[in-house]
């Protein structure tokens, strides 16, 4: 089963299209676990322990556990075990080197962490990306157009017909030949979504920046699922695992994580 | 003292242009460092001992430690306990993400790691690059024209003035207001390291792709550093690390760093 079947069939089987993004930082998780041997991978697995039943996948930030130091490596490692099977784990990576280097990058994601996916960078070009496509079971997320202001500074850099996140969608598409590239445009920009779409119909969509950073739900899901309202994945983080940082931190963010699974749901079945 | 001036004056006092990247890979390290409690710590220390006299900064690759796991973090950490004051260490991690997310990977590598600088790739604009700029002691080398094949994907994407990577090259020059700014441009673009030097008068590049990679050492030079033949740092990981995997690899190493520092140096003083 190649990437992007088993996205399909997990997604399917999960009834949904939720990602959580996991951002954990020490200075915003609840004071509670504060006390706990470690208290990001706790907070780890509550939510995971909770959230589970509405997602098809989790994306850890890579970031989060770096700046750990080398705890955070370990941590991350258990928390990726209370990942039950059938949900999707992507690395929030946006890696990328020369492909020497993003071989060894593709190593310690998809074969140390065991991740089902990365996200990457495209700048590098082919050679950077290819090291992390040879396995058709493993997925590529490359990003394309990013949810944050500064991605008017490159991304919409114009040859006279196009903006650059359209020539990377087109390039990314002519690298699927296994069936195991997506890519990523954030919610910020619904029009751009469409563009997308209509550039790469046969791609999983993973579209980040709706919730805390403000982009539109219902245009960003009407505009990257495909024709059958499937193959997209839309994250939110902090508007979920953050939602309280009280006792109820957990049932809180299940709470956030099954409406918006409903509120996707319900745009889907419009299609 | 900025970044700027930092990489000026200890590359001064070293009368030295050369980098060393430290890409250690269990396979290719001498065979007699294997039963050492930590072999990629041992072939580290073994490098920096030998070959810190002729070169101006080390530039370990996150991905050659990210791959070995949990442990890679603590190997990178210690190994840069070896790197003496006065010696420039720059993390080549490529990172990037939006502001919220490039905040903690700042933390990561400035704060904990104490790194004096590290790569970046710009493709999500200035909130990505924003964070790691605010010390002005540390550095922050950004992607412009990369020494691999694939910098033919993107980088030359062309607005009808100007390349992308010319536009990334303009943009850090706007980004420089705290002089910690620098640029990476590969040997391989010989004629374009002359245009960024143009565009960019007052900002370090560091070289990648002399050595192994195939890039024009005499150009590169020529071409990369100012008028006062200054201001450029050249990346050679493979061409010294690798030079013998015998017993005589840190004896070999040295060597290749002193005639690498040499050759530079030599190339400088005709400007």
């Amino acid at each position: 089963m190649t990437f992007n079947e088993k996205l399909l069939a997990w997604s399917r089987q999960q009834d949904s299209l939720v990602c959580v993004g996991l951002d954990p930082e020490l200075g915003k998780i609840p004071g509670l676990l504060l006390n706990q041997a470690d208290p990001i991978l706790a907070f780890g697995k509550a939510i995971i322990a909770a959230t589970h039943p509405y997602v098809a996948a989790y994306k850890p930030n890579l970031a989060f556990y770096e700046v750990l130091g080398k705890t955070g490596w370990e941590t991350l490692e258990q928390t990726l075990k209370f990942i039950p099977p059938g949900i999707l784990k992507i690395a929030d990576a946006k890696r990328g080197d020369i492909g020497n280097t993003s071989r060894l990058y593709a190593k310690a994601f998809f074969d140390y962490f065991q991740f089902d996916a990365i996200t990457v960078n495209p700048y590098l070009g082919y050679d950077s990306v290819a090291p992390f496509l040879e396995d058709e079971t493993r997925g590529v997320f490359v990003l394309c157009l990013t949810s944050n202001p500064g991605s008017q500074d490159f991304q919409y850099f114009n040859d006279g017909s196009q903006n650059l996140f359209q020539q990377v969608a087109k390039k990314v598409v002519q690298w699927n030949k296994k069936a195991n590239c997506g890519l990523v445009v954030g919610a910020t920009h619904p029009e751009e979504l469409r563009i997308v779409r209509e550039l790469a119909p046969d791609l999983p969509i993973l579209v980040p920046g709706i919730g805390v950073q403000g982009g539109d739900l219902e245009l960003s899901v009407k505009y990257s699922t495909n024709v059958h309202g499937e193959l997209a994945l839309f994250n939110s983080s902090r508007g979920i695992i953050y939602r309280s940082n009280q006792s109820d931190f957990a049932e809180q963010a299940a709470q956030a994580a099954a409406e918006l699974k409903t509120a996707i749901n319900k745009i889907r079945s419009q299609k």
